[in-house]
């Protein structure tokens, strides 16, 4: 992991099997995984052993009706592992266990499946590694096999804690995501990323700083839970599924500019299938980008987009605003940004404004100071290792990334961004 | 991950890329990683996408004769990213910044490398969460680059205390270990374990129960750092050597059993390259081991030698005992049953107990209980899914595994473990 530079390490490529004789002699017993040197080597070493393995992932991501209906056997038979009792460890949010944790205990009642259930809260702010500590403690205590998966059934918090703590228990247990609010399921139920917040004495409260990439065996996913979602958290998963519009899809940002309003209305439970070709279009978008590079080899990422300020807001805003409202303030702001480069027209930028304001998705935050949004950056810098690498559109659709934002651009920035909102106030 | 049985996932073994088509339609633009299913779905399914992908691990281990001599300038340049200040972040444990502190400063002055270095407590009963969080605070505050390495000098638990941190810090930054024990030497720096142990409030303390598999990008060794080790510390990294010995190698058997107590008696610094011969074996064996089962797919490892029962053991012993004494108690008491079994002769077993003996290894504890065994034993079955895998030897280099060990075994045996400390107490 040498250059800064979109790297690609010697081995991200992947060895082509022909080239294991360069990394040395091969050992014995483990021919395709072991080199051993001893000439040519670097001043001063004597020797020089290479390991290369390539860790193989695989997980599914997969959309049902009602998982838990007792028609649906997948929650109470998948990946239920041998050589170990018939039961399930779950961790679910307070929330969900106050609409669905009768069911929940019934459905596993029904086929049998012994449960123990550990209820955290699902609130941001309790993103912290005391919550994984909670759920360590009941793993220790439940006495969890190695091969046995943790079920984590909840909005994005449970999904990321979970999956933190599945990582770190015996280096690694399995785990299956059940997302229960849209943004979970357009976004955290689909990567590898978990993770918790960090408060940290010099630098205050930092965003995702302490986690892992660990893929799950499998999301299931069930649209039917976002009927008792309220607006507000609705709209905080539309502004995800919006930034992958903005970098990606004219056909997604297309559907949400007519359909929007009246999707978020519907809870996603009309029968026209708009619904779910816009959950399935953000799924499939995200995917296509997150797949080839799974461990965020190369640091140049569409759908960073939206993640470069919000960061920062996100975790100085008073009151708190939800992940998804600082994610689509940010990307308006790099809206405007794009507007001041000349990338984008007016009249994209107003389109974009407009569908926005339709969904009632936030363009705006008092928060967002010269402070805040140079903080944002300088944490981008060192998080993309030494480069702003900030994603911008060129269109609906399609973008570009920006290196050198400076803080004169950020003070334009901004006064168009605040114009922009006064505009709205006379309007309404 | 379903099957408890010697396991490999679908995944693990790697999917030939004409196989590609069975996970279903390929998405257009990352065709080698994500594949759309509509079709021949499971009970309630409406779609399924697979992502698949293959994550390259590579990292050397190097032998060096003297790290910190200013004609050496491995750790002042190697890994040193673009992008970023000239810089190194150091992680050094006590003892070695008490013997090598000022030589370290003065080796990065030298080479014009700004230097943090932060030093924790390296022995055992400090292994845990809250060294982490130390070390995570202060990467906050360097602000380190997500592709600059952070180096630990030091024995085994600062490796794999600052290993664990690496993994978590950004969801992962590099790492480069310097191991100045023997036992870290042949130990802790070949592999890709990381962690703590974890003192649960139901089951009390639990060795290495949080941590991760997360390579290095190189380990750099320099015997001399153990000219500076008292005999207990080098005596505690024969243990791990031994044990690679009893499974492995007759080889590093015999040259132990020949010149065991010498290499110590010299602190592995003479000058006829037995003691070079027999890190280097043990590291190679080591490899060999772990190469191809990186991530530990296969739960029946015969490097977990000596692991089953020492867990327990090395947690309760009162005074505490050091990680390779108990596994060399645990090793010879798993003699015994070998023995017990009429897996081995009487000669092989006395073969085994004088070596141990000549080199001053311990081979009793008065801390094996009926009770600590059996609570090894139902710890390894958890640990290794459902089956005990106990390795044994068959020889000196050979084993099998053991699935079914039982509490008259135990206690057989233990009664056999206590004889043999009689005779060797009427010995002496």
């Amino acid at each position: 992991m040498v250059s800064g530079e979109d790297f690609v390490s010697p081995a991200a490529a992947g060895i082509d099997p022909t080239d294991f004789d360069k990394l040395g002699e091969r050992c014995a017993r483990a021919p395709r995984n072991v080199f051993i040197r001893t000439v040519g080597l670097k001043e001063g070493c004597r020797k020089e052993w290479t390991n290369y393995y390539e860790l193989p992932v695989e997980y599914t991501v997969e959309s049902y009706q009602s998982l838990f209906s007792l028609d649906n056997d997948t929650l109470a038979t998948r990946f239920m592992p041998e050589n170990c009792p018939r039961r399930r460890f779950l961790v679910v949010d307070d929330k969900v266990d106050e609409l669905y944790g009768e069911r929940i205990r019934k459905y596993f009642d029904h086929f049998k499946v012994e449960w123990r259930i550990v209820v955290i809260p699902g609130e941001e702010e309790n993103k912290r590694f005391a919550l994984v500590d909670k759920i360590f403690e009941e793993l220790c205590d439940f006495g969890l096999h190695r091969r046995e998966p943790i079920v984590a059934v909840g909005g994005g918090v449970v999904l990321d804690v979970v999956g933190f703590t599945a990582s770190l228990y015996r280096r690694g247990v399995p785990y299956i995501r059940v997302p229960t609010t849209l943004l979970a399921i357009v976004d955290a139920s689909v990567g590898v990323k978990t993770g918790v917040d960090y408060e940290s004495k010099s630098k205050g409260p930092l965003k995702n700083r302490m986690g892992s990439f660990y893929a799950p065996c499998a999301a299931f996913l069930d649209k039917s839970f976002i009927a008792t979602q309220d607006e507000r958290n609705i709209r905080n998963g539309l502004c995800e599924i919006m930034k992958l519009a903005l970098v990606r899809s004219e056909e997604l940002f297309s559907l949400l500019e007519e359909h929007g309003a009246r999707i978020i209305a519907e809870r996603f439970q009309g029968s026209d299938f708009v619904a779910d070709r816009v959950i399935e279009l953000a799924i499939e978008l995200m995917l296509e980008e997150l797949g080839p590079n799974l461990w965020e080899y190369k640091l140049e990422r569409c759908v960073d987009y939206g993640h470069s300020f919000s960061k920062i807001l996100e975790m100085v805003a008073e009151p708190p605003i939800m992940h998804g409202e600082a994610v689509n303030v940010d990307g308006f702001f790099c809206v405007v940004l794009s507007h001041g480069r000349g990338l984008i027209t007016s009249e994209v930028r107003d389109r974009v404004k407009n569908t926005m304001k339709s969904m009632q998705l936030p363009t705006f935050h008092d928060g967002c100071t010269e402070d805040v949004m140079w903080k944002g950056l300088t944490d981008a810098v060192e998080h993309r290792h030494g480069k702003q690498r900030v994603p911008l559109i060129t269109g609906v659709g399609s973008y570009t990334f920006a290196n050198d934002i400076s803080m004169k651009e950020i003070k334009e920035a901004l006064a168009e961004f605040r114009d922009l909102r006064v505009d709205d106030k006379t309007q309404t």
